[in-house]
């Protein structure tokens, strides 16, 4: 368990006015962890951008009517089982399906896997969580 | 179910070489395919912006040896029951959790599910994913 | 002039690290400094969402050859020469010119001119720069 | 010049309508035109990923009243002039700058110059617009 540090920034009373009023509407109750989560969004996009280990979550939405689809989103899935963790699946409507894939491991993979579904023809609509997987994100 | 209905687009045989061969690094086999995607994506951001009915994904990272915070991120999740579809829980390593929440529902309701739960003390990282019902997407 | 004011944060060690190493990259000398930029980027993505007056750069790809281009683009910036404040025109090479046009004013104005000059046929590319007015951003 | 050739896609009746609203908003006249500037626009992605030849603007905001300031932004344009094309300077009011530098060149040197503007204490806010030389784009 990594020790609490504390060190005092500076900013204007005018800044920091305005930052209080955008904090409570976000719902944050204290400065400190409003900072955190600014600080931790920039590391993770870090993460991301230079090949580290990562999660996330890829969400499908397609029309479970189509078998063929579904053999070939089953199948990519299975090329690529080292990093999808389990998969979640949601019936929009009669025919729409929401499909949510948790994923962990290499960014370049996680990337390469969420344009290959995303390509599919017949995947009306995909996108890539990119989250992390919380080491050193205290 | 929709019928199908085919038009012509010119562009520069420039333009076009540059667009096959960014279409095949991504994965696609041809061009009808990765336009619509290109169609769809912009419709999903127009559908998040104007408040229309949207589905997504919420991912929390959280060490859940804070037990507060599990209760939490469950009292807030009850608030939001009518838009909250179902939850997947993921242990990343011996602290690390990734929550993956399916919401459907309002957007504005979705936002303010997804400020909520990323303003609580403890969740290291959150996103949220803007994705779509499908309707009128096929 | 706004008083300067200072407040302490807490956050982990690790977490302390990491940021540290994240600023040096960046090219920043101090934390106080990395967390004022967070967090006013925060408030800029605000100002646009909720319609304030904003100030940005549209950015527009032409081939100055087409002389109906030219015109249009023109008669457009005419239309808005109330949120228009400058334009800059620079010779990328022989046929490409990047335009770049400062704005100031309600951003829901500066969104549909940047709307309007994207759309126009012969515009390569173009681009939007949320930036702010500065007032209370010191 | 290159030369235009035509190709067709097939898209659904409720998706070509759904895109043909979207359009008018948007302020396009034709199909063609829209579906274009999504291509390009993926392709501009691409090319600021990949570290080509790039075009873009970068906004400054920033209280002209401090003259380390200014001498600071000045020296690092300096060391950059090889990609700097030129600059454009707007009072916003008694105290806020809005400095709009115009930049060309390789997409790495591009995005380390506008780490080292932001970085500096007293810039407010930056953008970078992520352009094209628009080479290819027709």
């Amino acid at each position: 368990m990594s020790k609490i540090i504390r060190f005092g920034i500076s900013l204007s009373s005018d800044l920091s006015k305005r930052f209080d009023v955008r904090l409570r509407k976000k719902g944050y109750s204290n400065r400190s962890e409003a900072i955190r989560d600014l600080i931790r969004q920039d590391l993770v996009i870090e993460e991301w951008l230079e090949g580290s280990d990562v999660a996330g979550a890829i969400t499908l939405i397609y029309d479970h009517h189509k078998r063929e689809l579904l053999n070939k989103i089953t199948d990519i899935q299975h090329d690529f089982q080292k990093i999808i963790v389990s998969a979640q699946h949601i019936h929009l409507d009669h025919r729409n399906c929401l499909e949510i894939i948790a994923v962990k491991g290499d960014s370049a993979k996680v990337n390469k896997l969420a344009n290959m579904l995303k390509a599919i023809n017949g995947v009306k609509h995909s996108t890539l969580s990119m989250s992390t997987t919380g080491r050193s994100l205290v």
